[in-house]
């Protein structure tokens, strides 16, 4: 069985480039699917406040380690703050409630999940809030990227996670995200696949020493189910005519080579699988090598397509315009 | 002769909605330009650092109130804070020199010209810098946009300029700022145009109450002398088959129909021109109105062909990413 491979982040901590998402993970099976998914030699978990699974997630991982499986320290487990809890008090709540729902100490990776401020809901309100903020609809709340992110790194000095990342920011907003703080994010996650390339946004991360990790790496597929017109209207990518000659060509499935794809390019993936089989294949993605040419057809496929856009969330957030 | 439409900002200051644009004016011939323009009407001036060119602007402004044209407070003088002068200090620097350069005692709009700030340069030894940050070539200075733009926030209170505003600025960066502000961008200036319509930016921006400057509102055409490869590549807005055919249903020009597109939907045009006749009839742009159909159908040439990226500037610089 093939060894992950292991990217270093700007912080020295080494992470497997191939994890777990944890995005839609039903609550009934999640804590089996996690074990499952460490049996097989998965390391990196993941994991959003907003995904609503923590509690099960941390199940899995506790399971695990108890059967002596993995040692916590080889599990790069991650989580993200959600949009209502961007004030520097309501960082610490979200993270204390985080490592409680895990039963973990700390985490490995909290994110910024997005450049979106939502008005606070507290915790015995609603939890996870997602799209709630109170009885009166949508509701923002002002507190800038830069204090949110100081709060990040108190976060970091405290022990509660050891890296941080952003998720959903765009170029601009990284560029003065790197011009004020005190720590470098390890971490830019971003929508990412041949419909929505963004190679100029991967090469500035890369080139100031930010791991990208790409999620939605299959395209269309992950958001079919959430009634996303856009994703309706395009070809899926594992129909699509060149993803097929590619895989028949090196005799694996449509989406090692979407996954591979990306990780040759020195992405993270974060894939979701709720069958063993998939599951398995996904984790063993970099035993084969796209040639540079196919790399670069898959590459042509960009269409500036973005499925996940805050503006059409209801309220228009304008992140991606 | 018709009397240019005028527009209140959320200050309650009223300005021109056409302006004379002084981006590309020659030091040789803009003090009389200027006084013609005035001369003809035009009120508001919109000129930056980066134009080198405020002295001869303030000579022009300075003839035309001698001979009694028109008065200081009639006028609208615009002038955008440059690159290297990001920093608190720095950015006071720069507004002493463009009052010293155009004679005035306060500018009316003072902008951030760009989300970019780059290594200060001593005024003594080169002004204005451009693309210079001293031997090293491209280097830039860690002055986070907020911090600089609670230094413009001082310069209304010092009666230094009267609104303030951003220029190429996302929405995402727009969010943030608002987030943390004492006082709102008065305006948005932004690349505007039939190739380039950025319909939810300007939604953004004018639902929060930002008044909406489009600068090169004739596309490519402002590009050509500057060699932009995109703006060879496109077919002159003038040119353009249903602009054409616009413009000869009204009996205008084709160079009226694409700002009358812009201001009827509530956009500032700064039009630019050598030629006394196309001053004067970019000028009287509001006395016909396009069908709400033409309108659209000006929209829909939309290719998202941005011609102003400084992506391309030599240094990979991510605004637009």
């Amino acid at each position: 069985m093939a060894e992950p491979t292991y990217i270093t982040l700007n912080n020295g901590i080494k992470v497997p480039q191939i994890g777990f998402g944890c995005w839609k993970l039903k609550n009934e099976t999640a804590a089996d699917q996690i074990y499952e998914a460490i049996k097989v030699g998965y390391r990196l978990f993941d994991g959003a406040i907003d995904y609503g699974n923590d509690q099960e997630i941390g199940k899995g991982i506790k399971r695990a380690i108890e059967e002596g499986l993995v040692k916590r320290e080889e599990l790069t487990i991650v989580s993200k703050l959600w949009n209502n809890y961007h004030a520097p008090e309501n960082v610490v709540k979200a993270i204390n409630k985080v490592l409680s729902d895990l039963q973990l100490d700390y985490v490995d990776v909290f994110y910024i999940h997005f450049p979106i401020a939502q008005k606070f809901v507290p915790i015995e309100e609603k939890y996870p809030p997602g799209f709630y903020c109170g009885k009166n609809g949508w509701e923002f709340e002002d507190v800038p990227l830069a204090v949110t992110w100081a709060a990040m790194e108190k976060l970091v000095e405290k022990g509660k996670t050891k890296s941080i990342g952003i998720s959903n920011f765009n170029g601009a907003l990284i560029q003065d995200l790197l011009r004020g703080c005190k720590i470098k994010p390890q971490f830019l996650q971003i929508e990412h696949h041949p419909y929505l390339v963004q190679p100029r946004l991967i090469k500035y991360a890369q080139d100031n020493d930010i791991t990208v990790v790409a999620y939605s790496s299959f395209g269309p597929q992950s958001f079919l189910e959430l009634d996303v017109p856009e994703a309706k209207g395009a070809v899926s990518l594992f129909q699509h005519d060149l993803i097929k000659t590619i895989a028949s060509k090196h005799k694996v499935s449509a989406g090692k080579v979407l996954l591979r794809w990306a990780t040759q390019r020195g992405l993270v993936v974060i894939p979701k699988s709720n069958k063993k089989e998939r599951l398995i294949e996904n984790f063993h993605i970099n035993d084969f090598d796209l040639s540079s040419k196919e790399v670069e057809e898959i590459s042509k496929l960009d269409k500036h397509l973005r499925f996940n856009d805050p503006w059409t969330w209801g309220a228009e957030i304008p992140i991606f315009i």
